[in-house]
């Protein structure tokens, strides 16, 4: 029979998973449903919510019910669930407690701000109004830093929020690789005409929101737990374990789009809907980091929705209810959606360039944290950046520094080196999935994604936070997290594509 | 300069109102939004967010805020508004200390369930999986009765809940006023054959919710400050001053569904967004009572959407985005839109008989809450009285017993006077609002709203919960509740309309 303290410590956390899932239904609203009207109510309703949360997270209750259940688990094998759970709080608490919650109020009402100020300034260029709020993303950073002083560098605890384990100190060296690798592949890429792309369209939204979706259901997709919304930025969100939402992005000249956002945010689902259901109401009953996460986006976007495999099985389908593609066949869809033409937009750039616009951003998050750029510079330092490594300049902001809303939404650092792991993650987990199961490609041109679901449900999903992320590689890869297996995969691909490249 | 204590406490209402708030976003979102699987954890989201406002409303330190800003309003005008917000805040709180936690977290867990099993019964006719959950509803009803010893009647602190200051004794012979006004005009207008309905379309969905928002936004509705949606069954919700939402149905068949079910949730809307922006973030920033509110909502679904003048304004718009339209007259529409037909479903039901239609729910929750009437003999009852009202028969429980969805979604009792009491206070406004501004049907036809508009936000929404439900009343209409302007508009209204009415 269990100890009950187990039973009094998952009470807690329910708790603590209940306003969690309640602070994303109302950050989901305000992004997909909510009049800008409501905004300025909105952030204090969620700064409400985060300071209650944090106050019951490090209350003297929660530390006593959490030290019993540490007791009752010493007699416990390490594998047993509640020991997992019991590390895992133990964790997620100790970094709770080193950051006061005014801190958290001050956030949540920064972010609240900033999102709006972003979501206006955007379509106008204005660079100059969100500025202030930039230069508060940069100063909450050192903030919330000093509450860590053991960390190396002033981004290491916000990595760490979001890729636990990770610091500059090793993606460092990791991404300089992955640049070195990648920045001669683009190259050759771009100095080879690129094939044409899919022809502009019609494409009327509602019909692509239905293929879109039908897509993502074929992929494993759960949608009687989830839906689909339309948001200029789309994400995933869980708010339960039956409840976990995508939105997509549509443009009626591209096709590619709402296809590609839909994948994209699928992945992410598909990982949420995966937790194993005896983690829902824990802290474990979601996605390990921000890098694994990623990795399930980019592998069902890229790995499978820009295979040749992919567009064999679904080409038939968006036909069917394209006309604009009456006359792309296979061959030239596969070409098309694989074309490489380095561009301003990191959610509309191609697989072989998207991560140079990561370890850009990556490299200008530490720029401004360091102390080494100044907010007022950032813009010019953006233009630069793109020139050196993309060879293309963005001509209005929109098109700049004012594209993601990640700096607007929170702080400046560790929001974007989940991308790059993400897309490092995909090709080591895509290989481990073949090598298990066999012919992958076979199964998705046949339209049986089953295989390759089950196979990443069974070493990735289920887990949720149950397994640190070095660990999760380790079982499922056979190794540590390794730039090799994804520059040769692009090799591979975009070397066919691109005969130039095979050279580089 | 304003003693610090009303500023102290006012930080602790903010905290209410927001979760107020997260819980009002939590049911809007599984009323529209949720997936279905998302049911059980939305059902927990909710509760824990109940308990934790409870929690903090009934604390210790609330209760020294509250005392502390009684001590410094005593030296206020008791006009003053730190003087008024105390008032309410205390009223609140009393009510609120009588109810402990558990039964809160009971009550917000029962809501959950048995909504969702409401909305899988309906369709299916099934009473018999929802009866149990009915079961409940009565047995909560007479838990909270039991917290409030002083209560004559075990309705009345639900009806107090609702009607501040109602209860049964008060109401049974307003009720019985109305009934015996109403039954005489019912029988008359059913004796005669009624006119033709509008065409049966079609109507597409879609231009119908452009059509009836137009015609909200028309009649005062901020849509900047709100949003509309489809649901089953409609509703309106404030989030807060800058987010008061409305719901819709529709049916492209009967233009009338959508249009009277905006223009209702419209009306409602209306009040919550006059509110003074003073009081926002406060418990007085919103409708003072269920009846008031929905004096709110009939009145402009009615007096003002079913006016012969208003069809003057509204038929050419309508005319021209609906082509069934093509050959009905202002005469004809009006007839249409005023046919007394006798039906089962209240939502439907014509403005003549649906006060029947609540005086009946009414007394059958007293017969449940009383032990006249067992749960299992509901559905007999419920057919019964329609029989001897109305005339009419359900063949099926989605058409009687399970029709609504108040038993489902909180307590019996307290859930229909409002209905009554807002069609007798409707009369009252619309009344006192001709008196002052005068010729309000000439300023309808016109399409111009502004100046019944202007009275009602003056002498209704603006106070929100700042004077009593009696006062607001005679203050506005100089007098107190009373059916008699309700039964005279409906008499002089019906009796040019159905002349063996004039003599009944």
């Amino acid at each position: 029979m269990p100890d009950p303290a187990f039973a009094s410590l998952r009470t807690r956390l329910r708790e603590l998973v209940d306003l969690e899932a309640a602070l994303a239904i109302l950050d989901w609203d305000q992004a997909v449903c909510m009049p800008a009207a409501g905004g300025d109510a909105r952030g204090r309703q969620m700064e409400t919510i985060v300071r209650l949360a944090h106050e019951r997270h490090v209350a003297p209750a929660f530390e006593r019910a959490l030290g019993a259940a540490e007791r009752a688990s010493e007699s416990l094998d390490p594998a047993d669930r509640d020991a997992v759970l019991v590390r895992v709080v133990r964790r997620d608490l100790e970094r709770a407690r080193r950051v006061p919650v005014a801190f958290h109020v001050a956030r949540a009402a920064h972010v609240s701000a900033a999102f709006e100020a972003w979501r206006r300034a955007r379509p106008r260029d204005d660079f100059a109004s969100v500025a202030d709020h930039l230069e508060r993303s940069v100063e909450l950073a050192h903030r919330y830093a000093g509450y860590f002083p053991g960390a190396e560098h002033v981004a290491d605890p916000l990595i760490d929020e979001e890729d636990e384990g990770a610091t500059v100190a090793l993606l460092r060296p990791l991404f300089d690789a992955l640049g070195e690798g990648l920045r001669p592949l683009v190259a050759a890429a771009v100095a080879t005409p690129a094939p044409a792309p899919l022809p502009a369209g019609p494409y009327p939204a509602a019909a692509q929101l239905e293929a879109a979706l039908e897509l993502a259901v074929r992929i494993g997709y759960d949608v009687a737990r989830g839906r689909q919304d339309v948001a200029p930025h789309p994400f995933a969100t869980r708010i339960a374990g039956g409840d976990v939402r995508i939105t997509t992005r549509v443009n009626e000249r591209d096709l590619t789009e709402a296809l590609y956002s839909t994948l994209h945010e699928a992945g992410h689902a598909l990982y949420e809907q995966g937790v194993d259901a005896v983690w829902e109401g824990t802290p474990v009953a979601r996605g390990v980091s921000a890098g694994v996460h990623e990795s399930q986006s980019r592998l069902w976007e890229n790995q499978v929705g820009r295979s040749r495999a992919f567009w064999t099985f679904a080409l038939p389908h968006l036909r069917a209810r394209f006309p604009a593609l009456e006359h792309v066949d296979v061959d030239a869809a596969y070409r098309a959606v694989n074309r490489v033409v380095p561009s301003l937009i990191r959610t509309d750039a191609d697989e072989l360039t998207y991560t140079l616009h990561v370890l850009l951003r990556f490299d200008l998050e530490l720029d401004l944290l360091e102390g080494r750029l100044a907010v007022r510079d950032l813009p010019d330092a953006w233009s630069a950046r793109y020139a050196r490594d993309l060879g293309v300049t963005p001509e209005r902001h929109g098109d700049g520094v004012l594209q993601d809303v990640h700096w607007f939404a929170g702080m400046v650092g560790g929001a974007f080196q989940g991308y790059a792991l993400g897309n490092v993650l995909s090709a080591q987990f895509y290989a481990a999935a073949v090598r298990a199961v066999g012919d992958v490609d076979a199964a998705i041109a046949r339209g049986s994604f089953g295989e390759l679901h089950g196979w990443l449900r069974d070493h990735v999903y289920r887990h949720g936070r149950a397994k640190p992320v070095d660990v999760l590689v380790r079982d499922a890869t056979g190794g540590p997290i390794d730039p090799e297996p994804y520059l040769t995969y692009l090799r591979s691909k975009y070397g066919a594509l691109y005969p130039a490249l095979a050279h580089a």
